[in-house]
């Protein structure tokens, strides 16, 4: 059914190897040639196919996007921009998803096999098997959202996670809180030790102490109620630094399920700036987690360690903001 | 620095087309010799390579998923069900997003490069050259969420949205509402026309007339809410049915803003259940559509296709049912 090389070169009237010099990048063939070889192709519907293409010139254009976070809606967008940014350069994404995955080797043979020409695992919660099994393979590997970690020793692109705890911990006190309470996404997470590691570092800067450290289960609605009520039974507090907007809405309804005032009695600041912390029913304060420039500078690092593999890790850490809506008290 | 065949063949102590022989499915080769293959492979870290395999066998074992739905947060469990689903089966997703793509040739061309064995379209809003295109190109296609067009006539799997329309309008009139508007999603997607032919019918056999229907420009909260501020400064009513879930949270928000009362002043009925349907701050009455269901069978199908492509089209429809909360009156 399908046309291959010889009904292209019988149309065109020249050898094969012609038509198969017509496309490969760099081979020579004469202006003439090209011309017949192409209008025959277009008249065929022939496109040489990628895969015994990929044969010669040891490059499918297939980057492994690695992902874990399916729960998340903060990574819908983040799905959109890297298909987006990945086709824009012509290469293609092959989705690997983790959450049922225990044993690393499974997905890197996997990558292999389909001989991607780079990964980009896009999380803070691998476990650093999966990124020293990806490096062994040889494989290119950026790691998104992640951490730098020497003896791991793969290209990170994200924020600095330490930094942006250290500006929640500033922008809670200055607005005057108290008792202030982190309750961070699920402890395991790089991203959630080093916020709450910058956190705790930036208050005893400040003079204050942490009124309490808990986690919640996932980066969800339902974790952060459940974490919110255990805090509201023990602790208690009057502003919360959440480990995303997520678990912040939850905790907020749980306040509010409470007769608490939002942010009177108790001011909430949230994390990544996701579509629905600007709905009414919530108006989340929040710091806001740069996205689209991670996602794409760590399309542009895979393309660049594509060509030159062994380069010596990197790390690229963008810029966090905070967004001011309406559940903290305003500065003095 | 990779691992060959010839590499395991000589630490077998058998001959390449042996080692050739253990990893193509079906060829014959000895108990003894297999296992022999198999240990000198582990020892090497040796994996065949599906693209030198595909070759041969003509399956690459890649599905490409087409979709143009990265704003709505359902997708984020359509995509985590289908990678796992097709994961499970071995298959591996190309993922295609179709945001900024005008000429269907174009994703066409580039999922026939890679030789994918099928192609699973996850949107109610393809156009139809889109998949008129793909089945002219011989990929088996199967159009999940989408509707059947024998102009087109490419395999679907999803819910009757005319069949979902009449329950909601069954569902508004037997709570005693009387002025019922709708809101639909976009205009152009089918399972909007669909919805809003079957409720429009659904009302007349009742003996009743919708009070107005209009559209969200998309399937956003955003758009939601500016939808219901230009039907409460203009028609009114005392009941909406809305697109999706996200279009009701931000209908419900825009009449909460003008100091109605849910649902004894106005009642709202959603689509989709998405996990914040279920959040305190709307705890919304919505139609269930069963994805888990839409999305296994669309994978089962497109296994099916790939080994019997030429099977005449058809359609699989599952079945929507109500999920009872807090937004609309109850039952008299």
């Amino acid at each position: 059914m399908s046309v291959t090389l010889k009904d292209v070169a019988e149309r065109a009237g020249v050898s094969r190897s012609a038509v198969s010099r017509t496309f490969t990048a760099g081979a020579s063939v004469s202006p003439r040639t090209r011309e017949k070889v192409e209008r025959a192709a277009r008249e065929l519907g022939y496109s040489p196919s990628f895969i015994a293409r990929s044969l010669a010139t040891k490059k499918t254009k297939l980057i492994g996007l690695v992902a874990n976070n399916f729960q998340n809606p903060a990574f819908l967008e983040v799905f959109d921009l890297y298909t987006r940014a990945l086709q824009q350069r012509e290469l293609r994404p092959l989705l690997v998803n983790l959450t049922d995955e225990t044993d690393p080797e499974l997905s890197v043979r996997m990558l292999r096999q389909y001989s991607v020409d780079g990964v980009i695992v896009a999380t803070s919660t691998l476990p650093p098997d999966f990124a020293r099994a990806f490096r062994e393979a040889q494989v290119p590997v950026v790691h998104a959202f992640g951490r730098f970690d020497p003896g791991v020793n793969v290209h990170v692109v994200g924020i600095d996670n330490v930094l942006a705890g250290r500006m929640a911990a500033e922008t809670l006190v200055r607005r005057g809180y108290g008792r202030i309470a982190v309750i961070g996404g699920p402890e395991y997470a790089t991203s959630t030790q080093d916020r709450v590691a910058g956190f705790t570092r930036r208050m005893a800067e400040l003079g204050r102490t942490v009124s309490s450290i808990s986690y919640a289960a996932n980066y969800t609605y339902d974790a952060g109620r459940a974490a919110m009520v255990r805090l509201l039974d023990q602790q208690g507090g009057d502003a919360v630094f959440c480990g995303d907007d997520l678990i912040c809405m939850g905790a907020m309804d749980a306040a509010r399920a409470r007769g608490l005032g939002i942010p009177g009695d108790i001011g909430f600041l949230g994390f990544n700036d996701m579509a629905m912390a600007s709905w009414d029913a919530y108006r989340l304060t929040t710091i806001r987690q740069p996205l689209r420039g991670i996602i794409l500078a760590s399309v542009e690092l895979i393309v660049e360690l594509a060509e030159e593999p062994a380069r010596a890790p990197e790390v690229r850490l963008l810029a966090c903001e905070i967004v001011e809506r309406a559940t903290l008290k305003p500065l003095p």
